[in-house]
């Protein structure tokens, strides 16, 4: 019998749960082609008015990821763990955290996608080193992760397919803010990738998708339920999207501040968010008993330099030119790099992430639309931070730009800047821990 | 500027009123093939979820309204005024109803639908008179009504087709029972035939698509206020569908029914409405000060066969057999007539006109599906009504029947009717008048 989508679409319509199998048969008929998307959107958009349960949000997601290609890692002497970030901006974490977290002994089959709007994508951070690749076969990322401990793959239509699908018809239905269907399209695409483990970054604030704390520990939560109902490890971090993550925001200026990171120096707050997201992966993997043992070995890993010489390893088998792991500067570079004046002295208050990472777009290095392609070289290195005072001139930053500076550019950093009299007081980065 | 779907439909979603203009806008871009129809479908459960108010209603029938062609009746000496009943079983009121009408000086270009499911429609009905078409050319269907006084028309894709095709969409989007997308639909189509003024025959009850009498009155309400806002003139009966409407269910049987009315016969209830829907429409057309005289003048115009007259110059004039009139045994006749004998004596409390309806369906009489094709001469005529005495073993009913009578066929009429001990209190026709 073929599936009744009107039915279904009445049901949630009307608010009631759906029997038990229904949400995994409308995927696969979907999926199949056999439910056109002017029916799929009506029922995103009941599920997005009248929620989805647990069960619901479960049979969606597990559908999804068997949708197409599930890798396996079977054979391997540890655990997989990956890590999950809602997307923020100049959130570059992904970079030294896998790297470092192999470096301890769990294996890490990153898989990554691209950037949209004011938010960075880890695959095109990546594509900013001379040579590298990120699109491995299955077999080559599997080869990699066993013998280097990791690796940095991409998002492909390989990987549930069902996924790409909804995506594409909520984007343009209005559908995407509702997090049962974000947390099935974030953990179909995850464990698709084959990790036993997933510890989750939900960023929360005006740079983030979640902007109320609330919802994102909503997401949290609701993350690691469905995870466990699929029979893998989670636990998930709130963190701060208030102001950008570390100094830097735009591709190759992203990919130079990792670099920083893994050798024991770089901006404050990134250290300790790759060292916090480190602590929880090596719990999920049971290579250590709790988060505070975890970032012991994190910090030696990095100290010791192992988890630099994992990255230069990555980089060399992906193709790419380990040249760069010493010298930065044989990423690519923008022509102009012209300070941005404050205004006035004072402390900074607040740094507005979401305009920072417009500007990046407006720069030309994120994407407005999906089919648009990005300048590496150009971005944005703050010169400060929240809680920093400044004098009336001092650059509050530099930006890196493929033409010259206009007041137009100049204006909407600034304006991305609240500097008033007094010290701010101070505000945590991770908010609370999920799990 | 290319008209912003996301946009609108994420206003809806979030439970906004559309800036003014928004639907219009909207209704248009999706006219010309601008809108996909999985935008269209998740406004359209948006819009179910959220509501929208009178002044959306009436954009969006505005707007569907005019997608096509709008037929102008100039130089007629008199008003221009139709009925629309929101659908029933055994609902022929429109056929004595427009020549009783016309036969008192008013104009009437009724414009009517073929049926659907439980409920039948007026099209079906004329079309069981050898002969008949009522696919006419506007340039037609306008000297008919000035000429005759009426004429009996289709509904084709020239007329509001915008609304032919979100109605397609909402039929396969759980979309249907929302009462101002209902209100855009009927008075889109309604107006764009060019009438001045319509009287609304709500049906309310089991066999009814508005089960509620709240829902019928709210709907009333709505057609009414769009209607006005419009320009046009319009008043509405809220009125019962527990029972079938008449004795008569099936085409050709009820145009026989329907020209008893005509000679000042027939049941009943089916002369109850026609006169008391007759009397709002002569009160709209302004021909008369109340209903009470619009009444007076209608049972004159029926007791003199003036009515009978009109309706017999129409069926000629539309290419039917006129012997039919004097002699409804040459309407199509089922081979087999067969009774359905009372199970047990008692009053008759209920007759399911909505079970009625779906048993003329497996008869052959009505549609399951737009595409099947129906069989004039089936039916069910029936010999007890509501309030009505009948021993054991007396006919319930008679089944017109292609083929011989089977004991589901039987047991499914017999189903319909609850028969109990003692008489039934009285139950009222006409519900509620609104205007």
């Amino acid at each position: 019998m073929p599936f009744d989508a009107r039915q279904f679409i009445r049901d949630k319509r009307d608010g009631a749960r759906h029997a038990p199998g229904a949400v995994r048969d409308f995927t696969a008929a979907f999926t199949r082609g056999e439910v056109p998307d002017y029916q799929v959107s009506a029922w995103l958009m009941a599920a997005f008015l009248k929620g989805l349960s647990d069960e619901e949000a479960f049979e969606l997601t597990d559908a999804m990821l068997h949708s197409g290609a599930v890798i396996a890692f079977d054979g391997l002497p540890g655990p997989t763990v990956d890590k999950h970030s809602t997307g923020g901006v100049g959130d570059k974490i992904s970079l030294p955290l896998a790297p470092l977290v192999a470096a301890c002994g769990a294996f890490v089959p990153m898989i990554s996608g691209r950037g949209l709007g004011h938010t960075g994508g880890t695959l095109d951070k990546l594509e900013s080193i001379p040579g590298f690749s990120p699109f491995l076969s299955v077999a080559d990322f599997k080869r990699l992760v066993a013998t280097q401990g990791f690796a940095f793959g991409a998002q492909t239509e390989e990987l549930a397919p069902a996924d790409g699908k909804l995506y594409a018809l909520r984007d343009v239905t209005a559908t995407v803010e509702c997090i049962p269907l974000i947390i099935a399209s974030i953990l179909s695409k995850k464990y698709a990738s084959g990790t036993d483990a997933v510890v989750f970054d939900v960023k929360t604030g005006r740079g983030a998708f979640m902007r109320e704390r609330a919802d994102a520990r909503e997401l949290a939560e609701g993350l690691i339920a469905v995870s466990r109902k699929l029979g893998k490890r989670a636990s998930a971090l709130v963190t701060n999207m208030d102001q950008p993550l570390g100094r830097a925001i735009g591709n190759a200026l992203e990919v130079a501040e990792s670099i920083e990171i893994l050798r024991g120096q770089g901006p404050e707050d990134v250290k300790e968010l790759t060292l916090a997201l480190a602590a929880e992966m090596l719990v999920l993997a049971g290579l250590v008993p709790d988060p505070s043992s975890g970032r012991a070995r994190a910090e030696d890993a990095l100290a010791s330099g192992a988890a630099l010489e994992k990255f230069r390893a990555i980089v060399v088998a992906q193709g790419g030119d380990a040249a760069v792991v010493d010298d930065p500067s044989k990423l690519p570079a923008a022509p102009h790099v012209a300070p941005v004046p404050a205004p006035r002295g004072g402390f900074v208050h607040a740094i507005d992430a979401y305009a920072v990472g417009e500007l990046v777009v407006r720069l030309g290095g994120g994407r407005a639309r999906k089919e648009d392609t990005i300048d590496p070289a150009v971005g944005i290195v703050l010169n400060r931070k929240v809680g920093d005072g400044v004098d009336a001139g001092e650059p509050l930053a530099h930006l890196h730009l493929r033409g010259p500076l206009t007041p137009e550019l100049e204006q909407a950093l600034a304006g991305a800047y609240r500097i008033e009299a007094g010290a701010p007081p101070g505000a945590a980065l991770v908010l609370e821990r999920v799990g």
